[in-house]
């Protein structure tokens, strides 16, 4: 197989911290010098924001552009980020990748924050800063979060035909995702380290749902059609985008995503998909570009005859699907069609509405007739 | 051992389900005798409620009392309700228990939704009406959702040195919670199947959040202090709760819980262990009496020197603690001690404020610490 891999053993976890050291030494460094040549000691960190975010055609990935901004340390409107940044910088190398750990950005904040000597100031007043100043270093060393240890809330759980190795430090656990009964696997917060091994799926099915994870779980729905089941219980956790992403990446399976018919199921498939304006600067190791939309969609509710237990849109969803409607993303036909289908009926569905007809319908009928007639939107 | 166990077969579950089919024939055959007697159909319903709540010293769970409300077929005032209690309990039956499936209170809502014929009426406006509906069916029949077959939104995750054993349906699957890698076994909404094997845990640490039970499995806590580690994630959800009770009861293990030090910590805390007034017909089957809260406490903001990484506390989390000191439940004099405390400081902090120490202080030397010291509230 000619597929993508990442590397995943204990020594590849040494090479990339050894990698993210130097690259922060190197940052070090060049302020040292800075300092002994008694310059004025910056910090190139690459510009967030609408100004620097476009959508890469040919990627299918929400980027971030090349504006840099310079930060400097005698600069009274730079000062407080830049010593912030380095904090994170210093926290990042000598207390999580030295001792290969892994912290939240809560534990940053309480760890860095504290009064500095002879002044009433604090290091840090809200976390909202600490977090800034770490997205300022991943973006600084061009890396993510994970790689500088840092994990996120994790959400979301799993299971079928295949098994993960995971581990923990020195921990390996081998994970049948066949053998997770009525629960799953929970998605962790990072998973660089996870190896896929006994693959038999074809496909995988992600809900944005713990509900239909639930239900088809129990009509032992990815067992009869080998398919790994996942929910993101709401909009995806960076654990579970970063999963699906090596899934799709090196296992070269499909990744079929089913939501609510509504604007803000689209707006959890698209971030799944193509990554998020905010963290344009993930989408490159978040996004999973060749994820499709199972459903529901608007054309489903007749289709499938729901109109009876459709709920009628708000002014905040036809608001919210004319902006989607103008998203670079959203520009295929396909999509255009779609929404202005939505537009026109002003009708969501939830997903549970098949219960409707009846509870198993999803697993026999929806599912299997919609993954046969490659009834996806792109 | 002479510890209570929850009869876990598939024969076990095929009776659960005849007794529960009995009750409901029994309660439609008392009205198809009222019908034929030409007398009003009616449901004795216990009143839920706070009039009827009470705080049982001896047991130290909140229950309902012995108030019972009489809702007839032919009275305007009850009618709606009447018909939708009846529309819960035939799908419980037919759909549920006849097939041996679960559904969430949406499916529900969803599938018993319907014009009735000949009339512009809706059976059910909202989901709102049909999740009452289910209460009320639930204290009628003396029993709770899960045996109704309705399922409620799984959270939380757990690990620790024992296996379970899990059935969906047919399927049999052992789970050895030793070897759940970083992410951890996802707690399922329904827990009555389960079985526990292997067990050599000493305690079980439930943390309210995420973060904690990271730290704690990437530390190898559990594996050290052969300990049961589960996190509920915030409040906890029914099916985590259900599983300690049974784990306190069955294996007759202590439970230590730990929340932030706060007004919610502790409303988490005392949910768990003595079930709530809107759900007081439900904590025989969801209390935790034996459960202790080893921290964060007021006092522990002092004895660990805490005070830097602390939070001032709002006018809402100093109402809410006076309302809490007032609660039956917490008239433990610990509790009012710990409570005063909290009004005269006026701080909140946590558990994440003890990474400002160091990231495993937390699993180095605050929990072993608390525990070796017996160091817990009531």
């Amino acid at each position: 197989m000619n597929a993508k891999r990442t590397p995943t053993t204990p020594a590849d976890k040494k090479k990339r911290i050894e990698e993210m050291n130097q690259r922060i030494e190197k940052l070090a460094e060049q302020l040292i010098k800075e300092i002994e040549k008694e310059e004025n000691p910056h910090l190139d960190i690459p510009i967030r924001g609408s100004g620097n975010v476009f959508f890469d055609e040919k990627d299918k990935k929400i980027r971030l552009g090349d504006k840099v901004a310079r930060r400097y340390l005698f600069n009274v409107a730079h000062a407080r980020r830049f010593m912030q940044t380095l904090l994170v910088a210093s926290y990042v190398k000598k207390d999580l990748l030295a001792n290969d750990l892994t912290a939240t950005l809560r534990d940053l904040y309480y760890a860095k924050k504290h009064t500095i000597q002879g002044t009433k100031e604090d290091t840090i007043d809200e976390q909202k800063e600490s977090d800034i100043a770490i997205v300022d270093l991943e973006v600084a060393l061009d890396s993510f979060r994970e790689r500088l240890h840092l994990r996120a809330e994790p959400k979301g759980r799993m299971a079928g035909p295949m098994k993960v190795v995971d581990r923990v430090r020195d921990k390996v656990d081998t994970i049948d995702l066949e053998r997770m009964g009525s629960g799953g696997w929970a998605v962790p917060s990072i998973v660089e380290q996870i190896e896929f091994k006994d693959v038999e799926i074809e496909y995988v099915l992600v809900a944005e749902k713990n509900a239909i994870f639930d239900r088809l779980n129990e009509d032992g729905y990815w067992k009869k059609n080998n398919c790994l089941l996942m929910t993101t219980a709401g909009q995806a956790a960076r654990g579970a985008r970063r999963l699906l992403q090596r899934i799709s990446e090196e296992l070269k399976v499909p990744i079929y995503c089913l939501t609510d018919s509504d604007p803000y199921g689209w707006y959890i498939y698209s971030t799944m998909k193509y990554g998020s304006m905010a963290l344009a600067h993930e989408s490159e190791r978040l996004g999973c570009p060749d994820m499709k939309f199972l459903g529901m969609s608007t054309s489903d509710i007749e289709a499938y005859d729901l109109r009876a237990v459709t709920i009628k849109a708000k002014d905040v969803d036809i608001k919210r699907a004319k902006e989607m409607q103008a998203y670079d993303w959203f520009k295929a036909k396909e999509w255009q069609h779609e929404i202005n289908l939505f537009l026109d009926k002003k009708l969501k569905a939830e997903i549970q509405a098949l219960s409707s007809k009846n509870l198993q319908y999803i697993s026999n009928n929806y599912l299997p007739e919609k993954i046969k007639a490659k009834d996806f939107l792109p």
